[in-house]
């Protein structure tokens, strides 16, 4: 017995200790929301009483093919029903879901396929194809389920059942349990790391469930939101918005194809309140015809993360009506962990472009994030509140992966010194903003200066004839290495580089101008990124 | 090694586990938002910079005291500034909190101050003679510090420092932790239970943190509420809500007088947007001049909770323009954890008395209580959902206690069968809301404090003229509940009601003081057990 009067007798039992689990919103929710409307799919509605059953009945069918604790669910799908309950039938038969990056090739595909012993495999038909090939390249059988679309005609049958016959093998009422333990594995993620094989991020419980919590303080989201899926599921969960949707009893608008067109119809058909995005969904809606907007009267909020955002992508949103949150974060930090948290008594009277700018930055730590800084990448020094001096992110907390699968090198490598390395680079500003200024490998270093491809970025986002643009080192005998821009331009007009280097001049330092302007369109990774390292080799034979 | 590829090699580490604590959201919050307002009393005004700053000292100061892990620091207080910081600078030393209500008597006080071992007593000079007469009750010598206040001449010094004095000791920015295990504990409630000395509730940081952010959830709070300090916070620690308002970056705004002017003065002047309050409070709003509401225009969201209230009372507020939010739960549980949920589509067209008569009921579960039901008191069978079959209130889950201080008997059997037994009986409605019909047999509930009727009773048996005594709740317009005691005198003794009002007033704090005294034998049962619910009846009609 304990001398400290707090630790005697006051241990915790089934009463007063529950492991924490995204999954115990869910429950909640369908017991005092049953009736609600919780997925949205064309015509077809779940309520939350459906989609409770529906998942409870995946789980025992899981169960029933001996799959639970430690085994691993894959699934490949767009924005559909099945994908949204997969992220909670799936751990509630104890296992752990991982879901695809439906961009990838059949051999990564099957890398991951083997990498995570997926025992089972969601496939929807529009990737079973690339499905097939990569099942093709793996020795053992893995069952396949094809979730057959009712909207959606193309692609091949692959496995003996559908998802809707999968389900219908499972119990409506089966009983499930919570993790014995919350720190357990309820999610598998693969970052799409530009050298070398992906790296399996695994998530558990607790941190599904803090920062599900953490999306909804964040975002001031109050009750009932109803919520656009155009961010891939497959993303970091969906940055975690299943498990806050759940949390509350929000309604999810399914969306297979992310195109303008069907933005706007499902923002104005369902009066959509919330959706995500990656800078790249928002530049698509900023340059789409005004008349898909019309009729669009209500409030939307959309919270965008991914790749910095340029200034520009922020004000034109806003310019159409939009309330823009800036946040940040990466595969293994359970999706968005900062915010760019708005000082409205502070910023609210500035100029649209100032406060834009102020946006663009990544801002600070989520309510849940417990540290985060910029430092010495080598001793871990934070750097002077400055707004210059450069480092690299670092952040520690709940909401930082469990690890690496399979992978303990890599895994203590990210955490040495107690801090995840994020391997981004960034300025922190006299406010505790932080500003990221590139990804390590991107920085541009010309003269002994650093130059941040992203800052030159915003400037060229700026000039009224570029749709995209992307910045990075080319080898140079004086310098060692300038700056090269690749630019795409808007539709019409016309390849004008003397205008393009004017303008940057007018915006930058003489130095950071980029020496070479490239035209074309840009080369992009599966989740929409561009393909810095492909642009530096064509900056290299250019 | 285990064969659990999700068991391997990932551990817990500093860089992606912290242990829960609410003492993150002052720091994130002191980081994020040091210029905005969070704590308003009278003319003074404190930043988040300061408050953080200031709990800091405290906390230090402690420290420098040889205060800390397994410590308790009590503090007898109105809602000031100092209670507030309190809330995070004693955890910040590692040690525990306990808050004393200030309507106790001094022998009550005494028996808290013994029993909870506190070390340091911080005295709002208001209470400073029932702190004195309690602290003349004890052996040992406990530090007093005074809160001297601006506002308050009234009072006697007991200490040597002021509070103020006690920061000036404190190291503004000096290092603190948080618990090294978040099941350690923050917080120490004495309940006024039904039988014999009051009990001391424990609670761990883990639950403070999860019911302070279930509070937001549950009241769509959003960002920077301003709340105006009506619910004492001493009861459940402000069910949280100092923690709350960290979390959400909100302004408290400081109240030594419950009473209409200054609460009506105070929503205009800062524009309050939230508080709290028992039924009785509301009551006292409902029924002042309508003059006292002059001037205010802006959405004002009330919480309340304790006893049950009447749906007039939440009729009376929502006709003034409030917006109601009904919550339960109890001392064991941090507060609320029970919410009457709005079903806005289902309920909105109904007629305002049948919509109070909907809201009047205790509801669902907090979104992080993990388990509700309504079940039998002995088997733990629940009822069904008929709304009218009885059973007792069981909740479970990280916002139950941690367990009551050196009472493992009493834990060990309010946590049987791995629920908490609320000891409150009410019925379960085919929606699945609950609804209290009749709170635990004994316990008064009077302006919103809980009264033991067996205490009262032990004070009336020491009356030389009373042979037997029973008290019962009696129903009354300002104070929900009043005590109401049958006596049977000894032979010979003439019916003397002052003087036994007197004799309670002398052992009793004011509001334990039965109102009304009936004379007469009591109902018993065969096997000689008093029959209270037959007194209640009579003491309705009396």
């Amino acid at each position: 017995m304990s001398d400290n009067i707090y630790e005697t007798h006051l241990e915790p039992s089934p009463a007063n200790y529950t492991p924490l689990s995204p999954l115990s919103f869910l429950a909640r929710t369908a017991d005092v929301y049953p009736h609600r409307t919780a997925v949205i799919h064309g015509d077809r509605r779940y309520n939350w009483a459906e989609v409770y059953e529906r998942c409870r009945r995946l789980a025992s069918a899981l169960g029933a093919r001996g799959i639970g604790e430690g085994d691993t669910v894959a699934v490949i799908s767009s924005n559909l029903p099945a994908m949204y309950e997969a992220h909670f039938g799936v751990p509630m038969a104890g296992a752990v879901l991982n879901a695809i990056n439906f961009r990838l090739d059949a051999a990564t595909i099957a890398f991951i396929l083997e990498h995570g012993a997926a025992k089972l495999f969601l496939v929807d038909p529009e990737f079973s194809e690339v499905a097939r090939d990569a099942l093709a390249r793996i020795d053992r059988d893995i069952e396949v389920i094809d979730i057959v679309d009712p909207y959606y005609e193309a692609g091949v049958r692959l496995g003996a059942l559908t998802y809707e016959e999968l389900l219908d093998q499972g119990t409506p009422d089966a009983a499930w349990s919570l993790p014995r333990d919350e720190w357990q594995a309820i999610a598998l993620n693969y970052t799409s790391g530009t050298t070398g094989d992906p790296k399996g991020v695994v998530y558990h419980h607790r941190g599904a469930y803090l920062n599900a919590v953490s999306n909804v303080l964040a975002w001031n989201m109050g009750a009932h939101p109803t919520y656009l899926w155009t961010l891939p599921m497959f993303h970091c969960n969906g940055w975690c918005f299943p498990w806050t949707l759940a949390a509350v009893a929000g309604t999810s608008v399914c969306l297979r194809e992310v195109r303008e067109e069907p933005i706007f119809q499902a923002i104005r058909e369902h009066r959509v309140t919330h959706f995500c995005g990656a800078p790249i969904v928002l530049n698509l809606l900023i340059n789409a015809d005004a008349k898909l907007r019309e009729g669009i009267e209500h409030q939307v909020h959309v919270m965008t993360a991914g790749a910095a955002p340029p200034a520009a992508i922020i004000e034109g949103m806003e310019s159409l009506g939009f309330d823009v949150t800036h946040a940040y974060g990466l595969t293994e930090t359970y999706g968005p962990v900062t915010l760019c948290a708005w000082q409205g008594d502070l910023w609210d009277g500035e100029p649209s472009e100032v406060r834009a700018a102020l946006k663009a930055r990544q801002g600070v730590r989520y309510h849940m994030l417990e540290g985060l800084m910029v430092a010495d990448p080598e001793t871990l020094a934070p750097v002077p509140r400055d707004g210059i001096t450069m480092g690299e992110i670092f952040m520690r907390g709940n909401n930082v992966m469990k690890g690496y699968l399979k992978n303990p090198n890599t895994t203590s490598k990210s955490f040495e010194g107690g801090w995840f390395h994020s391997g981004d680079l960034a300025v922190w500003h006299p406010d505790g903003y932080v500003q990221i200024k590139d990804r390590s490998k991107d920085i541009i270093i010309s003269g002994g200066e650093n130059i941040s491809s992203i800052e030159v970025e915003d400037v060229l986002y700026r000039h009224p004839d570029v749709l995209e643009a992307a910045v990075v080192a080319k080898s140079d005998e004086k310098w060692g290495e300038v700056p090269c821009a690749f630019v795409t331009l808007v539709e019409g007009a016309e390849e004008d580089p003397q205008s393009i280097v004017e303008h940057c001049r007018e915006n930058l330092a003489r130095f950071k101008t980029p020496k070479h302007i490239l035209f074309g369109p840009l080369p992009k990774t599966s989740t929409g990124k561009i393909q810095k390292f492909l642009l530096r080799k064509r900056a290299e034979q250019a």
